[in-house]
């Protein structure tokens, strides 16, 4: 499974910061800890705060790639800020992220086209996000063939099934990993899918808990990415223990530390 | 998801010393621990080590009976023993367990008619455990022919896809997952499933880890009991934790206290 690291967000208060006062060591640093414990794309999402988001988005970009090779996941729900990520982003990118609705999609995969890069297509749409897993993957087969229609290769597209917060759509946790079923059976080889971990604990007392939990759960009905917070020691045991008995790393008696070895 | 309490097992040293000294209310206070965290089947299993394998198991039901009206997984290869605990048994039983191989199998389907129990039926016959789930899946429904011919409800036996220890067979870990999977499908509603969860981490160093990483993933295929050691307060967390996110407990701040004053 690919960890996406998450931290690098202007919703934490020590991006904000840094940010806000130009200091790019602070990023790097963040980069560079997220990627040694475990993260193989980072995410970069500048946060609602920052005077000018577009600009923002260029001076993160451009810090993190002095210190990292590794793909970028290009994070917001503005166009022109996606646009200002990738216009400078000389390392893999990912668009994080579209949705279903046909104006969002139609500048994504324009965008994708653009700047050869991968995206997250989040299965929900003008109408909002179905209650059903045969709704949500209605949506994602719509998401896959307008990635396809424009050339792409359906492999660079992440269906992202919507992970809601179990503390207000509790039912929706269930909905969602049927949802991750459903979509695998969309082509062959199956749609990379990807989650937003973190928001399915939003609002509980018991964070690490439901988080690690539900990563385990999702690993078990095939998840492939993570957007998540790599920092977190337990989780990531859950990840390698999880990637061991699904059979896809071998066993050896300190499989925990062979795994971190190897990153 | 039920918890079948695994620790009255001569295997057990502490268990065994009981027996051999006619200890009662040491395996009375085991049963009545196990209970408090959050067993609702007791497993009751003499071990090889008894001289007097009959006369050990009629002992060890009625010492645990004295204090409990919760049902009990008679659990022995020899049908002898079995036959043993069932006669003295007066709460719910549970035959744990018959193979696929057609005199075992009829023996204790006899044994379940007999004496009106449930019973647990691995997906293992005379040729061993097969290495695909659609092997398992097709044993498992000649286990349930058996059953209903018989005129048991089929809903009365839970099928054990077989657990082996990731450290010997690390691809059978994801093939008893998918296994899960096909048991689901062979009846509506669908068969009832458990595993023996702790073999999976026989033999490795993680085994807390393993055992509740398994748990976790088990149960997002949809597992319906498993015989496990309930004094594993962190695997019992990760189990409620499971069922709040399926839907199957109500959210609530402190939802894993909820769950244990609900039991």
């Amino acid at each position: 499974m690919i960890i996406i690291g998450e931290r690098i967000n202007g919703m934490f208060r020590d991006v904000k910061a840094a940010v806000a006062e130009g200091n790019g060591k602070a990023i790097q640093d963040l980069a560079q800890r997220q990627i040694e414990a475990g993260a193989r794309i980072l995410d970069v999402n500048v946060g609602t705060s920052a005077k000018d988001q577009e600009q923002a988005m260029k001076w993160l970009v451009e810090a993190i790639q002095e210190v990292t090779d590794l793909p970028l996941a290009i994070d917001s729900s503005k166009p022109p800020v996606l646009r200002a990520g990738l216009s400078v982003c000389k390392n893999k990118a990912l668009i994080n992220s579209t949705s279903g609705e046909p104006n969002r999609l139609k500048a994504v995969i324009d965008l994708a086209v653009e700047f050869n890069a991968d995206i997250v297509g989040l299965t929900m749409d003008e109408q909002g996000i179905p209650s059903t897993p045969e709704g949500r993957a209605e949506i994602g087969m719509r998401i896959l063939v307008a990635a396809m229609e424009a050339g792409m290769d359906p492999q660079r597209v992440y269906l992202d099934p919507v992970v809601l917060p179990v503390t207000a759509s509790q039912d929706q946790c269930k909905v969602m990993l049927e949802t991750l079923d459903q979509l695998r059976m969309l082509s062959d080889p199956p749609p990379k899918t990807v989650v937003g971990l973190s928001n399915v604990s939003q609002g509980s007392k018991q964070r690490p808990l439901i988080n690690r939990t539900y990563l385990v759960m999702c690993l078990a009905r095939g998840l492939d990415a993570a957007v998540m917070d790599p920092f977190d020691r337990d989780m990531v045991d859950a990840m390698i223990t999880s990637e061991l008995l699904l059979n896809r790393q071998i066993y050896s008696e300190s499989f925990l530390s062979a795994y971190r070895k190897s990153i």
